[in-house]
């Protein structure tokens, strides 16, 4: 049943020859017009989301022993849909039941149902949208390219590693070792793909389909039985994706059980009871760093791929385009209110200040052009609330109210009419304050006085090493420093971006191009999508025998 | 600096063919031959073990605070050579003092120095063999091989796909997102090898340089500084691998301390202060699963690869070719007198006999034709030696002597002339008596009474799953059984020989072709050498910026 296979081959050769050159690639449109994805399809998309609303969400054959789910938009109003649920350890038990015959289908078998879905899952990109804008908080245009298409892409570039690693080395071979006059032996030798075992795919609240896709899609693509355990404020978008992926397995053959949604609800949740079971080997996870503790500490039987927490840095330490620059991180900061694990927080300028081709400009100019093009770029209330979107975590709003007394505002955060909202704090405070030298996530941002730019480099890197960071950005004029920033930042383990200004911005993440996380500091393990996130999800068996002479 | 990269591509690119296609392939020839390795070798390579042993070991700029060493052959006498050795402290330091020049390195010149060591070591491969013989116990053409050319392919196999993994991705690109009719945003990006931190590698007593060169050159060719602590009783191979080592790397330019010795002796062991160190992010380890688990509770900050203890199984279930499979036992159960982690050590028969070219044979007739056959293998003093060779640990020969007592013994062990030696002991018991359940290692196997072939496999799968095992075998005329016992072996992650007869055994695995261990049973989670194996040694770090217009 290699069907599917067959028919998504010349996108799976298009993606692998994208992840080897790393230029610009995507096969899923981001953007939502109905040009490309039909002109019906903003309508039916958002017809199909209110006709889930109040409902129960069916997922045939799925183990169903309550029906759980609660989640409520961050733009306002209960999205009141009950979600099939059960224990874990009846959820454990169905993907233990699909184990053997997932395993033992062909890498084309599972790679071609992973594909099938991915361009399904494209196709429902409008429905995706509202789901993902109504559990995360996320603006519709965001939600349409974070929740569908950037997620698909980040899904596809995991199969492709995955597709990559199964087919490395032959399948069989013909081993013929000679003996001088006595001949050769010879052996037939076959590989067959041993996946670890089961997987446990646990969402986020902010990005519950991107954050997921790449652990979900490489343990399914190789041959793992994966139980989705979403956030309980975003269950909706990975129950889709759950639904998708269980329709394409029962057409390719394979069974629908394994994939499988774990829902739970706050206060009541099943992740350390589904985590610590020793049938689970992989978990991917992404989320605060004491709960990856936890998992460190209690689920040594898995494999575990972590997104945590770290605190993101600019450095500025002069710039030939000061207006763009103060527009660029203005978007940075303003995007989704601050509330992507990409969005910077410490920014650093020298105590003295910079050199622009606006002239020098003080520490307190910087802030207050930073400040000031903040406010343009929200001016407009459809504007704001297209960039801002609402707050996920009302926790994050009260972080917000505590920030202020940390420092000296700069710019005060303010809501923005409907939904739970709130635009970008600056609090200006001294370096070294310890305040900014841990994750305060959402919309708050630190204007930190250095010493020099040396130094904020020096203190932007050991902040990473120490505390973990996603992304680091410098603007600078010097190239001798931008060279030595370049190799302390990359010590560090930091992907760092240099004098970004106009409609690129230090959050954005491409597939298969930018590896996303590197791994190698406190902000996680896992980097979406190298080798490492993929091979170790199987290993190989061999048998052999002589070959008959 | 990559006159040694250039030199050496063709046996790299040579390499990398053979990992993908994966038949029988050694660019170092295995034959102990004047005519190969030099007329004069053999007696220089001896020469040269005699003038090191009862003198100073020089190693020169490697830390040196104390003289120890206390190295015993188990063929008689002692080596009584003495090597510098430091604290744990002093190497961590000399080590972290050689990381930034070793990872700021370009992988040519890391990958080059690693296999210009691996040529100059094969031409050592007389002095290694020595070195070997006199530390492990084993016979001269099997320290040799095993000591020397095969050591040296899998150090080459690790190489090579340190260097596959290093380069998959293009390190650099132009990323070009075309924008409608605002043209294009377009950013170069630039991606470096950021090595995972200190590595340490911790030999054991039998194969101290073929269990320890993957991991030692694939952390080395990835950019970490290696500190090799080899086993109190096995350090002289490693010793001089060292030595070579830091030769190479000084000539490459880069510094000598990026591989260390760190030496100790029994009942005063540094091996644990060293794996818990922070700074160590590697560890390669070949031993008991009792330190092994006593690495994987104290030693978290590392990413550990361990090959630990199994139950390796034969099955018996039916036979074309009696003697021949009787004579391919015999020599696998004699071959250093068990002390391989490939060597078998439980051999089910089902009780009722199995049907063979010979006619019927009861479970008992098995017994005392396979008894028989290492009695002939063994029959000459001269060869029993050269395959027995002798046995490295007192514990072992305390251990056959208990063994004697777990069942009835089918064929007895007896020492062999010179040195600690035992030949292999034999004793039947029955189907799930438990002494056959855990390892028992050195010439020890037992015959196992088994309800029929179908029980028997399944109770070898079960025990690989369960105790873990690297090597099953099976005779057998049923192709349906076989295929059955492919998928079940295979499942239990064991690789599997099938009817093995002639020169050729379950014992043997061979770089570039067999994978050794899975990785996916309880006998150890590393496997030589797959692509998790050195790929979780490193990540990339990315800067990127505009480009101009």
């Amino acid at each position: 049943m290699t069907g599917f296979f067959d028919r998504h081959l010349p996108l799976l050769e298009a993606a692998l020859q994208a992840v080897r050159e790393r230029g610009f690639w995507s096969p899923f449109p981001e953007i939502p017009s109905g040009r490309i994805y039909g002109e019906t399809a903003r309508e039916e998309g958002e017809a199909a989301f209110r006709a889930l609303c109040g409902g129960v969400f069916a997922l045939p054959g799925h183990p169903n022993e309550a029906l759980r789910g609660s989640e409520t938009s961050p733009h306002g109003g209960a999205l009141e849909i009950r979600y099939p649920a059960a224990d874990p350890q009846t959820l454990i038990a169905a993907a233990q039941k699909a184990q053997a015959a997932l395993a033992q289908a062909s890498p084309e078998a599972r790679v071609g149902a992973c594909l099938e879905a991915l361009v399904r899952l494209n196709r429902m990109s409008f429905l995706m949208a509202h789901a993902t804008m109504h559990t995360t908080g996320q603006a519709f245009a965001m939600a349409f390219q974070a929740g569908g298409p950037h997620a698909q892409d980040r899904g596809l570039e995991a199969v492709a590693m995955a597709w990559d690693e199964m087919t490395r080395f032959a399948r069989q071979a013909r081993w013929e070792k000679p003996q001088g006059r006595a001949g050769s032996i010879t052996l037939e030798k076959h590989w067959s793909i041993v996946p670890a075992g089961l997987s446990l795919s646990i969402g986020c609240n902010t990005f519950p389909t991107w954050n997921s896709y790449p652990g979900l899609f490489a343990s399914l693509a190789t041959g793992n039985p994966v139980i989705v355990k979403p956030h309980p404020a975003a269950i909706l978008p990975l129950a889709l994706t759950v639904r998708c992926l269980r329709e394409v397995l029962v057409e390719a053959g394979l069974p629908a059980d394994a994939v499988l949604l774990a829902v739970d609800e706050a206060g009541a949740e099943i992740t350390q009871e589904l985590a610590i079971h020793p049938a689970v080997r992989l978990i991917d996870y992404t989320g605060s760093g004491a709960f990856a503790d936890w998992l460190r500490e209690h689920a040594g039987q898995a494999r575990l791929f972590t997104e945590e927490a770290g605190v993101n840095t600019v450095v500025i330490a002069a710039t030939d385009d000061f207006a763009g620059m103060c527009a660029n991180l203005a978007f940075s900061l303003a995007l989704y209110s601050g509330q992507m694990c990409t969005a910077p927080q410490n920014i650093y300028v020298p105590e003295s200040g910079i050199d622009t081709d606006q002239g020098h400009k003080s520490f307190e100019e910087v802030g207050a052009a930073l400040a000031a093009a903040i406010d343009a770029l929200l001016s407009d209330p459809d504007r704001a609330a297209g960039i801002c979107g609402a707050i996920a975590n009302p926790a994050t709003l009260e972080r917000v109210r505590q920030a202020r007394r940390l420092g000296r505002v700069v710019r005060d955060s303010a809501p923005l009419g409907q939904g739970r909202t709130a635009t970008p704090l600056l609090v200006a405070v001294q370096d070294g304050d310890p305040a900014c030298e841990s994750e305060c996530f959402g919309p708050i941002a630190f204007l930190v006085a250095a010493k020099d730019a040396d130094t904020a480099i020096a203190r932007a890197c050991d902040l990473a090493r120490r505390k973990g960071a996603i992304t680091a950005a410098l603007y600078d004029r010097d190239e001798t420093r931008i060279a030595g920033a370049v190799r302390a930042f990359a010590a560090a383990a930091v992907n760092l971006s240099v004098n970004l200004t106009g409609n690129i911005y230090v959050n954005q993440s491409a597939a298969f191009s930018d590896f996303h996380v590197t791994g190698a500091n406190p902000a996680g393990n896992a980097c979406l999508t190298d080798t490492a996130f993929v091979a170790s999800r199987f290993t190989r068996a061999m048998w052999r025998r002589p070959v008959a002479a």
